[in-house]
């Protein structure tokens, strides 16, 4: 932490903010400048709260150095972490993995097609949602239990191992049984309690970013589920809320290569609610790979025209296929 | 709803939607223009599905006229809402309340000291967080169940009501034991099992904005809590996220008029939160006041530099009694 | 400026930057913490350029201490500086000046009925647009010089000093030659060739907030004046762009309370450019003086319904009326 | 344009609605809801300006259905554009470009030594700045029409077309004597005088999009240069400014399947600028290229570190190098 002062602070000042940094078992270092002086901390393990600080007087900034976050930095665990979830393996080294399904779990009869149109087309993993968190309170709101069940079903019957959505803490007994990967979403990413929980869990977490989620935030949600004891988490980039509305959400490609940089967790992306879109979901697909991303996840409903939820980002079959045959000649072109 | 196709839109395709239409049980009306036609869609009672629509070809866009809410509306409830806690009223028509109190509840002290400082000064009402969402997971997460009954007693000591934040379902029936009204936090807005929940209790609810929702979002939450059939709800503004990072947040001093036009519904700002600076608090709540909000929620600690948490935007004392001078004469000159 | 050095850095990285600090004419200093090092720049008289250091092995990030602008800051200049024009005065201390006026100059008879509605309430300074930046290439233009002509022509037939925008360098001595302020509009917050000259000029310049510029960003510019020795700036805060479109820009108000306390220019408030909506000028302007605004800007049109231009977001006399009296109520409270 | 009225809205304000339609020579159409009227706008031949509606007693809402462009609109012109550079082709159908240089015109042989670095990995085009908006007013600002010079020479040297930013009117003569295309920078997008001034001369030009511009005021301002007469126009997207400050801005891909879609004019994108990070340039620039981007423009310098202006962003040789092998197999991959 450095501590910067006003141009004109006196030394009283100085020596008070000293003290406050030596009342919480830390060390000043004083760096007098040309213009005026800074106060390097030193001592600190992690990231400091500052509130005793910023406030006092001739304090002009306090800046941290410390990230809230270290368990899911590469800069102390250099080494790449690898989900591997019944051998559907993310992580670097590992060709990218896709995670297709509708958004909604409906029927049996849906499900089954769906399972089998996303394997046919060779998606590693099904999804599907079963709690489903609508915006407005008279929109369908999913199957829950009986949905988990055929979601398990559907999975089973094409040897897919299967994710989907866990939206309350009372959900995780029920998700954990039917599911093979516990799906965090967007609105949840700041649900501490339910990261808590799910940290204690033995079963890999798919975290998606918060719609307005910055990367340090985004990564000390992630620090939640390492620190109870879960290190199997898998990050997803799904879209942040800007000024642009021609797209539900503006997806930020650049985390990709920026957080692979600096965790050593997995990341994937997910193009279909990032966009909205239908007919942009192929190309942010094939953006995400490129630039590094260890999967995507797209949605895919058999006929999309009559989805209870999201239709109008979903894929069809034939767009499907379209996608998978594009996806496996970018693969080649990345080497795997 | 009005479907506005493609300039080269064929009159096959507009045949297709005109049928998507009417399988919805809904009427279309073609609206020919010299550029393009358009699809007016009579008959619905509320906010439409798009999903079928909107990517059916000659499609250019759908626009939506019916909002995503209406029982927060005044387009259909002119009235205007007055919230009544004990005797505190919030409302057109009433004076503003001040909801003073510490970010957490820390000890039987604190909290006592804290009533005893806001009610001698004037507040309405006091707060105090019990379970606190941290960003990180090593921060002091509040003390739970304990804190409440020290609300509570500082509360009943100094004949205040109390309000606090409800995180979970499960902490619902705790929190409605021990507080007058429930407190839904930024966080939780699109917590939509948690609002279902609170919507079917009888405790006032006070629901913060998210730090990235539209007021359509917002009043969308808001929805979930009247069709439930909780009618005693405060809305509150809390700041948004920008690209402006020199407050914490940017306050929307804006939506408060805006809502108290479009809805019939109480509202409220918390400089604090939105600024995180204790020098905006004062300026921002009379900001707050003067363009018609209901009541202002600050921050107030008896020692804010030894506060567990945002200390930093936390009024002492002093700082608490002059603004509570400034908001007397302000409310003298709003006239009331 | 602070480097901060990855955890893993080398000695050889830590060596290699503080070479290239030297290379710089400048002094590094490193601070050895518990889980990395960071090395304090010292020497520099102002914003240093860390292109050099950015990218250097085993740098994990650059920390700017100072800040791109000095003359408008406070800390080195604490004395606040106050604009006068013909008698009018902004900045602490002074009663808060209304600029009052149309979007566009349309005619004669229009100037002069605006002249005379502004006046007759109390408004301290004539606005109006000769040259109109529009976002539509079909849109009207503005009047141009001869517009310019119209407002000197109706500022002096009612006493009041005028300002106008000007939006390329050779409209300055036109506009120079008429108008008594300058204005410099939001789109050319950083057109830093025209604000050069402008700071050349003796005439004081209102300079308006980019869009979507930063606190930081928006003292640079104005930096840009002062550096060329012009000294007599207002800075005007317009509202910025945001995820929000109920408004058509969200207005920062804590701007005012920020920059009173950073720098010593005064700073007014446009709440007709900020929201778009007529409704909201009043609300927004008294928030503006509340907080400590130095002045507001607002659009005034005799008949609004009938302006060429942003006829939405302008008073009629009426409106303009009230808000006139409602902000003389204000001024008491506020003790002038 | 539909005008949606209030639930309450009576007859007599449906009525003076219709008359205001009809003062501005257009044809109101009343569309009779369950719960509202709306009244559609037919007739227009473009944009309607909505002023004198807007605020009409009983109006809640205006929607327009018409674009501010109509020129630059593949709805109107479905044909794509392909714009020639000298043989170098930007287009649907033609193979991507890579525009390369430094950020600003050094010396003769930094030129010299960037041209041939460029050339002999395969860019079509050199780029270089002469003048260069700086926020901050005692950077480096560029060499000015010396620079163009030393860009002319050095293009010729290697056979290359070149390219550079042209800020003011009064550059335009030299920029076009010395440059094969004029490219107009974010901050000058909506600088709408240059763009017609541009939009008269029979330069290519390429318009950067504006840091918080959306997708309809960016081509809006293309549409600027159409209707001066110059359709040999590029777009560039180069980030936009959201709150989240990893990058130097976000990059936003979606829009170059989005533009393809909505217009005919081909569109590139510029990594180094949306980015600020070296590291991510490579990535960024596969993510446009994968997408459909018709070219991207990448900042180059011989020796990064000593670069007077965004030498952090600026790839070297053997970054280059790698970079146009990685494009090349891309663009094989793509079918090229």
């Amino acid at each position: 932490m450095l501590i910067v002062m006003h141009h004109s602070a006196t030394d009283a000042q100085i020596d008070a903010v000293h003290r406050a940094v030596e009342a919480m078992k830390l060390q000043p270092v004083s760096i007098p400048g040309s213009q005026r002086t800074a106060i390097g901390v030193l001592g600190n393990q992690g990231y400091v709260d500052d509130s005793a600080i910023l406030e006092l007087p001739g304090v002009r900034e306090v800046i941290h150095v410390s990230k809230p976050y270290k368990l899911v930095s590469r800069d102390f665990h250099p080494a790449s972490t690898i989900v591997d979830v019944k051998g559907v393996r993310f992580g670097d080294g590992c060709p990218p993995v896709v995670i297709a399904g509708p958004c909604s779990i409906e029927s049996e009869a849906q499900m089954l097609a769906s399972a089998q149109l996303v394997k046919a087309h060779g998606a590693g993993m099904l999804r599907g949602g079963a709690f489903k968190p609508r915006t407005g309170p008279h929109s369908f709101q999913g199957l829950g239990r009986d949905g988990l069940k055929l979601l398990r079903q559907a999975g089973d019957a094409v040897n897919l191992p299967v994710i989907t959505e866990v939206m309350r803490i009372d959900q995780l007994d029920d998700v954990c049984r039917y599911a093979d990967v516990l799906q965090i979403g967007a609105r949840n990413m700041q649900n501490f309690d339910l990261l808590k929980e799910a940290g204690r869990r033995s079963h890999p977490v798919l975290l998606k970013r918060g719609m307005s989620a910055t990367i340090e935030e985004f990564l000390s949600a992630a620090e939640y589920l390492l620190s109870e004891g879960n290190s199997q988490v898998i990050l997803c980039e799904r879209g942040i809320r800007t000024f642009e509305k021609a797209t539900r959400n503006t997806l930020d490609v650049s985390i990709v290569p920026l957080i692979r940089n600096i965790s050593h967790l997995p990341i994937i992306v997910d193009p279909s609610h990032a966009t909205g879109k239908r007919s942009l979901v192929a190309p942010m697909a094939k953006a995400a790979l490129v630039v590094g991303a260890h999967g995507v996840m797209v949605e895919v409903h058999p006929d999309p025209d009559k989805a209870l939820c999201d239709g109008a980002q979903s894929l069809d079959g034939p767009a499907f296929e379209r996608l998978m045959a594009e996806i496996k000649g970018l693969i080649t072109y990345l080497g795997y």
